[in-house]
């Protein structure tokens, strides 16, 4: 049954692709028809400012309208520095409306990594907001690129920086075109976003995303959570962080309304869901524990439930378990920027609800299966990609296949290769299958604790740190020993009141709760380096574990 | 920015389709998740018998195994005659899973249109119902083709009837391979499925669904109704409507359980209600007709609301009024089986909720908006393709394109053409569209009758009314009707000489000739209106026949 030896038939004779049968398929079909059918309803709010969906959209073809006028077309990168604002959202169509691509940038990168993205994807214009122009200044002065700089000088915010460009971004939607018609990608797989990692070795890579896969996992994101029509989205999670997880389109699906926020903190999310009656959130588990810390008068959740997804890293059980207490239900997903954000999820099924609450924490804190629209998800052997058996115990790489993989990694063959060999991509990330199929990350490969010849799990370690009543957050690292070549090392912020916690009772509780060999035989106490994504810089613990 | 003056550059070279990041888009990947994730679930209940996620699976990979083992492959269609079963719902993803295409019949239909059907479309299997026996055992003796015939003698049925062919249903899966791995197709334009129209003029024409649109589909039905997770979903619609609009594969999106019914009656609907829980179903308006006009014993609907889905003709505001007052929440969809049934939805806006209830249910009554994953729709001038003013008055055709119209008529490309003609495809209907967007079906194209959600060809019936001897002239209109929506009512003028033919024998042959439910109900005699080119004057007719 493969093509090579299939000749055409009765079934492909005279039924091929024409105009009415085949569109490709893109997110910004999503907004068009948004504002079609919810023209009035409310696209975003940003503190004073609200948009209905006509507005939006006129403004998105106002921007993709002056981009085509400065030249700006199929394949040029757009980069944007902004934090979670209306331009940011706009960015996200009215750049692949001119046929260009989204470069979203990490607003926490220093000002040579800027300089090396600005060149590596050739930006061909920025998008910069006022409050991170001292960065971009200095990236602009290092960059080889000349891109157009368009300031963003949001009324929203009072702060220090200045003006980069020639033109501010209102001045220029001023001059577009409302009705700039709407031309979607003659080929799905065309390119619409372009995502830098991290890359904790090394230069960072850029993950192409295409039309297709964004479209699809806009739909999965909104399948996976059940998203009612028009709900309240509030937004946490930064925009930068794999298109928003994709929700900046996702939400076009069910005319949702988005709330900005420039800055994440418990009063703000505490307020907005007071004042806008927001329904949905993503954030990673840092931002649960923060909400679900915050003091009690902080708190306004106001009685109804809130549905919020997380991942970013394993929220450990005990912070699932906080924030359901507090009325918020969590959905657990798992992805990474080169599968479009989430693209795994803990499927919830029902007779789990009647299990007390730590248990039914601890089936939480996994995982999951794949999303519909991710064809391929498995625990294998790295190098033979033999799956796993479902032991719950055999560790093994996490591997997937299928539509909302990327397209690959900008002009890097060689690493995208590495990521895609043997027909599925490797996540780098270490874990197990359980007997129901359901997977669970046990640690990144780089992130493993080998103390004696025995693999430590880190995010184990942690969950068990999270149950302590002092620990407010946790992370563990190896730190290298002679004897056993690596040991556990925790550190750890209290929470306020809990100062006096010594380091020993914080061993001893992990030794009462787990393996010995697993226990921490290091125990530091202060605040955690954190990525803009609210991820702990693990790599920063090492070497700080490493001059102990 | 097309693709004959794109060159490849930065975001096409190396980054092309790989088996990581590229699967063919099909509906059988949702069932495979379906069983992975919920494989203890129920998935079908049929009167006593109850299969799980992983026996559905399993036998539909024995289905697709025992059809591969007897040559049924790549583009074979395998055809099936029966009610809403398992066996159906099985077909809809074995068959497909051995590469074939499904071609489900309709079980009204008379012997010859079967064997037209089963010779156009080059059956090489049929599956069928013990019920439909004497009707396909006519049907095999007229056409050409000598399809393998299973028998489906399901157990819940204990009517008259005969097998057959060689093999029983059951007796086949019990040598099928439950392992038989799943192969995807490898292009997703591959046709899944055969769906033939009743035709106006002349001859069925069969409308060819591939993968994508089917899988895109799928997705849409579950999106514009927010189908929660794990719904039970009652088969009040046959699945040899369009499959089933798409549910047959979009319950898999999200595990629900299939309820089979052999015969729509309001008993047996509130019963399924009452027993099993059922929360949605999908129905014509003849079916909500019955069940709001069911004798106030009967109904059993026990308080909770339950949603409905209807489309197959427009539904009178008067039934949608009714319906909601006895706790059914509708929804109004509109396709045709060139669109994988509905294409469009009437998308509900909160603010209505407010409007007095025979106000709510005439905006209820319009057919609406494109669902997310139809990327045009108008209503426009049927020469020009100019769109009609949005003044809910000037009439139009409306007109759909986009990932969810058909591949094209099988064998047809003349009448695939002129379905497609300037890029759009030619619903054949008549209607308006309002100011807000929304379109609304004032008729449908000229002639045909819909009876009972069924379309009946008026050149058909006349065909047939012809045969008669005593018949000098006839013409058939629809007439409206409180239980069918609409029934065929003929006028006849008759032979001299034959004056004395009645009503009723000009009924009863038709009845002879033709499947019962296509036969007048009401026969007019006396002479017909012309045009001065002598062509009957249809409308005119519909007027008097709406009048009797």
């Amino acid at each position: 049954m493969t093509d090579s030896a299939h000749l055409p038939d009765k079934y492909d004779r005279d039924l091929g692709r024409v105009p009415a049968n085949y569109t490709a398929l893109s997110p910004l079909t999503f907004l068009a028809r948004a504002a079609a059918v919810y023209p009035a309803h409310t696209a975003y709010i940003h503190g004073p400012r609200r948009a209905t969906y006509a507005e939006f959209y006129a403004r998105c073809r106002r921007l993709a309208s002056t981009l085509a006028a400065r030249g700006v077309g199929r394949s040029d990168t757009v980069a944007i520095m902004a934090p979670n604002v209306p331009a940011m959202l706009e960015a996200h169509y009215g750049v692949p409306m001119a046929g260009a691509v989204l470069c979203a940038l990490n607003v926490r990168l220093d000002p040579a990594a800027i300089a090396f993205i600005l060149d590596h994807g050739e930006a061909k214009a920025l998008l910069t907001d006022r409050e991170f122009s001292l960065i971009v200044k200095e990236a602009l002065k290092l960059a080889k690129v000349r891109p157009l700089v368009i300031d963003i000088d949001d009324p929203v915010y009072d702060g220090p920086g200045e003006r980069l460009g020639q033109v501010e971004y209102e001045a220029l939607l001023a001059e577009g075109d409302p009705a700039f018609p709407l031309t979607l990608p003659d080929d799905e797989w065309q390119a619409i976003a372009l995502n830098y990692t991290s890359g904790t070795t090394g230069d960072p890579k850029g993950v192409v995303f295409h039309h297709r896969g964004a479209y699809l996992n806009s739909l999965g994101n909104v399948l996976v959570w059940s998203l009612p029509p028009r709900p309240v989205y509030l937004w946490t999670l930064p925009m930068f962080h794999c298109n928003g997880w994709c929700f900046t389109w996702g939400l076009s699906v069910v005319a949702g309304t988005h709330v900005c926020l420039r800055k994440t903190t418990a009063e703000a999310v505490y307020a907005a869901i007071a004042e806008h009656g927001v329904t949905h959130f993503c954030g990673a588990p840092v931002v649960l524990n923060m909400l679900s810390n915050a003091p009690p008068e902080a708190r306004r959740a106001g009685g109804r439930t809130i549905e919020v997804m997380t991942a970013g890293s394993a929220p450990p059980a005990a912070v699932i378990a906080a924030m359901e207490k507090l009325g918020f239900h969590v959905t657990h997903v798992y992805g990474l920027t080169e599968t479009y954000g989430p693209a795994v999820v803990c499927a919830w099924h029902g007779e789990w609800d009647a299990l007390p609450a730590d248990r039914r924490a601890a089936l939480k804190a996994r995982q999951g299966v794949a999303y519909p629209v991710l064809e391929g998800l498995m625990v294998a052997d790295p190098e033979t990609l033999e799956p796993r058996p479902a032991d719950g115990q055999t560790l093994g790489e996490v591997m997937m296949r299928g539509n909302i993989t990327m397209k690959g990694y900008l002009k890097n063959p060689r690493s995208t290769e590495a990521a895609f060999t043997g027909g599925w991509f490797h996540t780098g990330d270490l874990g197990v299958i359980h007997p129901d199929g359901y997977i669970e990350l046990k640690d990144r490969s780089k992130d493993i604790i080998i103390s004696g010849g025995e693999n430590i799990s880190t995010i184990e370690v942690e969950g068990v740190l999270y149950q302590h009543p002092a620990v407010l957050e946790a992370a563990v690292v190896a730190r290298p020993d002679s004897t056993w070549g690596e040991t556990p090392c925790a550190f750890v912020t209290l929470k306020q009141g809990c100062e006096a916690t010594t380091d020993r009772e914080i061993m001893e509780f992990c030794r009462k709760n787990m393996a010995h060999f697993k226990a921490p035989k290091t125990v530091v106490f202060g605040p955690l380096p954190k990525t803009s994504t609210g991820k702990i810089v693990k790599y920063a613990l090492r070497e700080r574990a490493a001059a102990l």
